[in-house]
């Protein structure tokens, strides 16, 4: 499916650490922007902006912030073909925490939210701005928005000058009608603005979601190494790469990061599709419960963990 | 997504039995044709029907025969709330092999075959509707047939009394356009009959495209427990019942035979998403060269199985 406006982004070190704190060897961070730059991929996500006071470095690795001499320790000069972008959460960073632009290699923050913390997402996107940076906002789990919540954001951000803004599906609980839904809306509420996707594995269905938001307009796909993410993982940036058969792509280093990296890594540290995952997915709830069970001894037993999601489900 | 007239088979048998030549534990048969009962499936394919001339029986288990002794092993008087299905393929069965639907627990047999087959194919349909089965045809491969070859063959089933006609992703190289795409064609060229879908997860799409099919109006759709089937196998069973949340279908049987039984099977059996199959399925390939490569000590080499399958594909 060949569309020229379609820029890429490989999100395995950002995503991917939410399963181990961030704590990836230089080598395995540095395999991942290699294959990136080799492969064409547009952008990497490399990981989150954070304030140190809000995250200790005893337990999480170091990019969990960003800083310049991480960066640089793994990109050098940085090569000029692919953009370095970091998330931002809202509430875990201050102003001061952002160097500019100028001062750092990265190219891109990306603003995560909820949707009652639209207004100072839309702040801290327009101060990246300010400082020189490419810029999104990423509105997670809109699948438990209500439609006039949902409305009253989209109207805040058309009114903003943020010019990307994502589809977040954080619960893996949506299908492609609830993503060309979600699409029409956010391309009507949003005119002049580009709209991007970020899906995740729950119910097997990120990359077929990220497929359904390319076909309504979608012009910003995430995706990372084997899928590693969040519980079950996201969209496989190797499939999308393999589907776009875009020429500004290439496979073969992204194979080859995964066979000497990423594939031995998922030995050690666990996502992916997994039925506590579909369960949460199913019922578009928080992965969080689902983690902490492939977590324990139980892991397996997953129809505990279906009887105890019902009775926590039927408590809220 | 409810609908009232869907059917949904499980074919963890007889697709996964592809990858240890059917050579399941009589309890593991058992456990998953219990899990279909108690989970509402309304059809369980336990094999294939085929010659005892066309397979040795040192290499491969009962069900590739489905007999009646091993049949009733499993079933006893079986239980009426569900139908078993047996698959046969052009070839590989004579007329002959074939009971009388009241001498077997067989409720329908299911006849494969290539574009190339058809005529055969309903000849052994129409066989065995006289007999007494319920009866379908699948379609194997399809995309890989030019529209010219599909619009003969669908012409002749149209002309058939074969009441049900599936499409399968074979490869599992579709995506939901080209899903949609034939789901129109076969509706429009075979009216009055029931389609099917039976799709491969090469591209993580099994579970995406059975959904795409079941929009454009299919009404059989085909899954297996944990996806096991060939290659990168088949659309997990428990994802589809969990998205379609219809009451007629518990997920907690599902979920009991799939930790007992084939979770610790799909740590001695390999299939499932692995790159190999990726690369078959994005070349619209057989996953045989696929298969060969994961049984091979060089399984985890992506780039050079990518290379070999590029040379052969140039070569062709």
């Amino acid at each position: 499916m060949y569309k020229e406006d379609i820029k890429v982004m490989d999100c395995t070190i950002r995503d991917g650490g939410l399963m181990n704190n961030w704590q990836f060897a230089d080598e395995f961070v540095r395999a991942v922007y290699d294959a990136c730059v080799e492969g064409g991929i547009d952008y990497m996500e490399i990981g989150y902006i954070s304030s140190e006071k809000a995250f200790s470095r005893d337990k999480v690795g170091p990019w969990k912030f960003c800083c310049e001499k991480d960066l640089r320790r793994i990109v050098g000069d940085k090569n000029n073909s692919i953009k370095l972008s970091a998330m931002a959460d809202i509430g875990r960073v201050d102003f001061s925490d952002i160097p500019k632009a100028s001062d750092s290699p990265l190219d891109m923050i990306r603003v995560a939210c909820y949707a009652h913390q639209m207004d100072k997402a839309i702040d801290l996107a327009h101060h990246c701005m300010d400082k020189g940076y490419e810029t999104t906002i990423n509105l997670m789990a809109v699948s438990s928005v209500s439609e006039p919540d949902l409305e009253e954001v989209l109207n805040d951000v058309s009114r903003s000058n943020i010019p990307i803004f994502y589809l977040v599906d954080s619960f893996g609980s949506m299908h492609c009608e609830s993503i060309e839904f979600l699409m029409k809306k956010y391309k009507e509420m949003l005119p002049g603005k580009e709209i991007g996707i970020h899906a995740h594995n729950n119910m097997q269905l990120a990359i077929s979601n990220t497929i359904t938001a390319l076909i309504n307009g979608a012009t910003r796909l995430d995706a990372t190494l084997l899928g590693m993410g969040r519980g079950a993982g996201n969209g496989p940036l190797e499939i999308l790469i393999a589907f776009l058969k875009n020429p500004k792509y290439r496979l073969l280093p992204l194979f080859k990061a995964i066979q000497e990296y990423v594939l031995p890594l998922s030995k050690k540290v666990t996502w992916g599709y997994h039925i506590p995952y579909l369960v949460t997915g199913a019922l578009n709830s928080h992965p969080r419960n689902a983690i902490a069970w492939m977590e324990s001894e139980n892991k397996d037993d997953f129809v505990s963990f279906m009887k105890e999601m019902h009775d926590y489900e039927l408590l809220e």
